[in-house]
Parts: C-alpha cells; structure tokens; sequence
C-alpha cells in the first residue's frame, strides 16, 4: 500500500501552513531585517529575572510541580491571573479562568467544544491568520464581517449574526492584528449586546491589551457582558514571554467551559506545572507592571520610528497609526503586489507578511503588515529605507 | 438567548470527561490511599536535579528561550530524543521527531491529521481510557480488538483491517495500559506486516518502554516497519517527569509529519521551549540511564508488595503479573461489581480505577486496575488489605 493525500481528514487536507510561520524560514540569513512574526523584543524579555524564579518554583514546590497536574490548571496560577484579569477590567471568578498554552489554545478549545464541519464562525476582514488556520482545522466556514478604522462594523456584525445564526465569533478588540486598530467604547458595547441577543459567542483575545503607549484604556467586551456570552482570551506571551505558551481563557457558562476542560485534558492533559509556576511567581511577586512600563519606552520609540520611515514609501501609502500593539498595517498604491514582491525583498534583507493573508477571502494584494517589536532601532530606520526601495522600484 | 447543550460540536456533546480524572478528585481526603491514576512515585522525581538544570538552560540560552519557538520543536531536543530513540530500537531520523506535549498529544495530533467523522480506529480490548477519549473527541467510530496475555491478536487485528479498512489503529505494545501484558515478538512483527499490508497507520504508544523489572526487553513494533506505517509516541512522562509534557511522536511519511506539525501549530504552536531545553540537558547530561535503573528498584519492590496483597483478594481473581508498567490487572469473581464498589472503597480509605472504562464497549463489571507506583511499599500493604475487605465483604 501506499500512503497518499486522500489518507487526511478532509478538514486538514487543504490546510498547508501558516504563511508567517514559512516566512519564518526565509529569515536564517545572517544581516535578514524581520518585520514579519510578532516576536517581543529579546530586550523586553527577562532570562535574568525568569532563571532565578524557575530554580526557586521547583526547589520550593519539589516533586509535585514535576507530577501530573489538574487539567483546569495550576490553581495558584489561576487565582493570580484571576487578580490580574480584574485589574485589566475583565470581570471574573477564579472558577472561571482555564490556563491555556497561550490565547491560540484558548481558540482551538471553543471551536473544539462548538464547532461541527460546516459551521459558520463569524471573524473580522482582515484577522489574525493563525486564526482563520485554527478555525480552518476544524472546517468550519469562515465568514468576514467588514471592519473600519474604530473596527468591526457592529450593524455589519449584526447582518451577518441574523442571516447565518453563527455560534461562535472571534474579534482582537485592542490593537488588532494585523490592522493595529482599536475597537471604539461604543462598538464594544455594541457587540455585547448582540452577542446576547443573537446567542452568539464572542471569542475576545486580547493579547496586546497591556502595550498602549498612548491614549486611554478602553473597557473590554468583557465588561459589557451581563449573560456569559463573551469568552476572554489573555495572553502572557507578549508581555512576560510567548516561549513558555502561558495564557488563559475565561468562561462564564459553566457546561462551556467543562467541555473545554475536556478538550485539553484529551490533547495535551494540562500545561506544564514548571511554566505555570513560574509566570504564577512573576505576578505574585509583582514584576509585571514595572516590566510593562520599562517595556512601553522601548516599543513607543520603535513604533515611532517606523512610522517615521513610511516617509519615503510611494506616494499613495496609507498606513494606520496603532495607539499600541506590535504591528503597523499600510495600505499601498493598488499597483503594487506585496505578495509578489516578497522575495525579492527577502533577498534585499528585508522581510514582512503580505497582508492578503489575513483576508479570509484573499485579494488585497497592496496591503501590509509590519511588526516593529522585534528589531531594535537602527535596523526599523535601514530595513524601512530597503523596503522603500523595493516598493518605489517596483511601483 | 439561552446557552444550552444545543451549541455544543456534535463531537463533544456525548463526552463528559475522563473518569480516572473525576475520580482524583475524590482522593483529597487524607489518608487516602490511591491505586487510581498512573502517576510516577513522588520519591522517581528529581526536583533537586531539575531545579540547577533550569536555572542553567534558560541562563545560558537566555532571550531565546523565551521568545517564540519553532513548531517542530526545539532543535537540540529533537537530536537528544533521537539518539533517545535508537538506544530504544527505534529506527529514526531526527527529521521525524516531533516533540510533543506527551504521547497524548502525539495521538491527538495523528487523529486531528486523519480522521473524519464516523472514521474507524482499531484498538485493543480493553485499551487506555485516555485515548478513548481523545478519540471521540474526532467522532471516531472505535473498533475493539479482542487481546489475550499475549497483546492484541493478529489474526483479529487482520479481521478488522480487512473488515472496516481502518485509517488508524492504536496499540499500547509493553506494559499495557491497564493490562500490563506485553506484545511477543512475534505479534510484533506480525503488526508490522498487516500496517503495511493494509495500509493502516498503527500509534505504537510505548510511555512504559524503560520500566522493565525482569525478562528481555522486545524489539518496538516501530523496529519492523519498513514503509513507515508505524507511528512511535515516546512520553518521558513516566520516567522523567509528567508535569513537563514533554514527549515525541516519530512519523515516517514527511506529508503526514507535516500534516501533525501543521496541527500543532494550530492548536499550541509549540511546547515551551524552558521544558524542552530541561529535558534535552538531562538526557544530555547522561542521566536518564542511571535514574531509570535506581527507580526500577523501587518500582519493582512495589509491584511485588501489590501483588502479594492479592492473596487475600476473594477466591477465584485472576491476576495479571506484569513484567515492568505501573499497573496490575485483575479479574475478580464475576459477581464483583468494581464499578458499584468504588465509593466504598474511597469511603474505606482506598481508590482504583473500574477496569469497565477501558473497555470501548463497556461491561467487565468485575475487572479492575491497580497503580502500585505511586504508593509506598507500607500503603500498598494496607490498602490491599482494605481492598480486599471490601470485595470480601461484597462476595
């Protein structure tokens, strides 16, 4: 016999990668700038501080952070996150709070709970694509649902609720990837109410909630929830570290969130004790506020920089300014194919993710995602100008 | 709008969770004395070794091990695991080692990578209660092979190859969980053969391969495959640490590997890059070999305190001996019912698994399984005397 394609499962059988992490590859080459991936900084994270507090969770705790844990978690991990999920405004019990490996499991748990081949999951147009791959694995249909500069269109959302009865959404409020745009006040409240109405579950990941570096922190979905309807989705990976997979999910139905339980303890049991710990220990000892603000300096400067190097792009370049996050979003002259180009900006040393990838539907084939976390500086100002001249030469 | 069991994936709505798993949860009490679980003797766990190493890994790695990882894992593990893996006659090339969050996921990942609803998956008869979890959770129709002391039977195995042509078949080939019997050799090779004869993919999940007390350790089923039907899931979780989850699936065909690889980046992205690196140094430092030999002492002694408590089990229990594993199997006078018992026994100080939760279709009301490895010589002595005093009591 012969193993071949039609072995796979229909929903993995078209499914070939996510794109930014093939993009990834091209970036080994020495002198590469990447304003691909959505890396922190190796300045924002910590060995230093971590290493000690690794040694100190498994001396102090001994042979059980080395046994099996409990699928719901390690449960002083949990009552911390809980406290900083109220400090980030996102109403809570301690019950409530799943530790997940980083907010992307957090996703894959509620399609793994809801969604049956077929299903409709409502997502913003354009959306993160390691999402619309998650999704995809589990066949569901994708649908679209137009967003603007303050984000997803809540009549739109509600048009698209009313004509496929979804059970499930999924929306980056803050600073989302890959636009960088924030969902107004009104819209947040907006889509809570249609949540409810509709019996829509709203997956809120919200993973670049704590990196604003300028104007006021908005109320999450969350807090506009009154019925239970919206899942928060937190993430530890951009501000402590995305190398040790920490993040949670919060559920407010219990038989919800049960069947989430029972779709980690069947992939991968629980998340290990020793990281758990560890990021339990960084918040007990409260590091993580000073850590935020230290790291804030550094990516607003970057940010800025950037921003700044848009100046000798071609004439005609939108680009949308975040108030946070780690990504800028640029809309080019409509001549110009970032997909296409992609190569030949690689072999220039400069790399970035062609923003028709975060289109359900493809296209867009003129727009842009850069991230600035991940390169110091001097390199966003050189990689900025390199990236200018591929785009003018090929304009 | 009202949540309700309605929303739940037709997939999930049947499943209510592991029942070893629910019956940890009675184990708070203190005093008790717990034959339920599979964990690893508290006294097999090196926290006083793990602490250093982590300490060291994430010091001298430092920013890196903390930023994003590759799915594919962590590069100097997958050379350790590999070299691992032909110490264990296991055929491999470091290509094919995929690390993974325990041999559980490796068998999730292979399930999400292949099944479709309603798909067959062979297993033995009884098998473990965790895989037939993970298993419904695709909506697998599970096929039981009939087994005798010996491991699964070929000639069955062919049977239902031929009857269902099955995508998968998951055999636990050493110390069987929760038989403890071991596959011969010859059955071995015979596996290998039918895989490939009939093109089905054969999990040879292999977590208790090092825990042998007495006799010749056999060759890995993964050892006569020629085609590469036979995907091997290692675990370290019974010989180095379950917290961690750290284990690794070996797959041969490079489209299926991929097709694995592109599921986990879907649903974890990767394990944490800290546990990784923990359990590369280790194996690098050499001290996997000399940690297995001092646990096997211990283990071994349990194994025969457990056993020798079946002399005062009711007459008529047939027991199997294994020859490495963590657990004992028993076959109890056909009008024990251990499923009906086990609050007694918990209300008695003593807790086990009903061996009917092994079985895919239910019934062997009177088969149980003991864990000796996670109870000290003394509390095997007293909890097999309660234990058989309860059955007793119900004869």
């Amino acid at each position: 016999m012969e193993f071949n394609e039609s072995y796979f499962a229909k929903h993995m059988a078209p499914i070939s990668g996510s794109a930014i992490r093939d993009i990834f590859k091209l970036l080994g080459k020495p002198g590469m700038i990447s304003f691909a991936g959505g890396n922190p900084s190796n300045a924002a994270l910590e060995p230093d501080v971590i290493a000690p507090i690794a040694q100190e969770v498994i001396s102090t705790i001994g042979a059980p952070i080395l046994q099996y844990g409990a699928t719901e978690g390690f449960i002083p991990l949990r009552e911390s996150i809980q406290r900083y999920l109220l400090d980030s405004g996102v109403p809570c019990e301690e019950s409530q709070v799943l530790p997940t490996a980083g907010s992307t499991q957090g996703m894959d748990l509620l399609l793994k709970a809801l969604i049956d081949p077929g299903d409709v999951v409502l997502v913003e147009d354009p959306t993160f694509l390691g999402a619309l791959q998650t999704i995809s694995t589990y066949n569901a249909k994708i649908v679209a649902v137009p967003s603007d500069e303050n984000g997803i269109l809540p009549d739109e959302l509600e048009k698209a609720m009313k004509q496929y009865k979804p059970k499930l959404a999924y929306i980056i409020p803050t600073f989302q990837n890959p636009t960088g745009t924030t969902l107004s006040v009104e819209r947040r409240r907006r889509v809570a109410e249609l949540a409810a109405k509709y019996g829509v579950l709203v997956a809120e990941d919200d993973p670049y909630h704590d990196l604003r570096y300028e104007g006021e922190t908005l109320p999450t979905i969350k807090s506009f929830d009154k019925e239970g309807w919206i899942v928060y989705l937190a993430s530890f990976s951009k501000i402590i570290s995305p190398g040790m997979r920490v993040g949670a999910m919060v559920v407010s139905f219990p038989a919800l969130l049960r069947k989430c339980v029972i779709g980690k303890q069947s992939s991968d049991l629980h998340n290990p004790l020793i990281t758990q710990a560890i990021v339990d220990a960084y918040l007990r000892k409260g590091l993580l506020k000073e850590h935020v603000k230290r790291i804030l300096v550094g990516y607003k400067k970057q940010l800025e920089t950037m921003i700044s190097g848009f100046e000798s792009f071609p004439e005609g370049t939108k680009l949308t300014k975040p108030q946070g996050g780690l990504f800028v979003w640029a809309e080019l002259p409509e001549n110009i194919n970032t997909t296409a180009l992609l190569q030949k900006a690689v072999d220039n040393g400069v790399a970035y993710v062609p923003g028709t990838h975060f289109y359900p539907n493809g296209g867009h084939h003129n727009t842009i995602r850069l991230n600035f976390s991940n390169s110091p500086e001097d390199k966003i100002v050189i990689g900025m100008e390199k990236l200018a001249k591929v785009l003018k030469e090929n304009n």
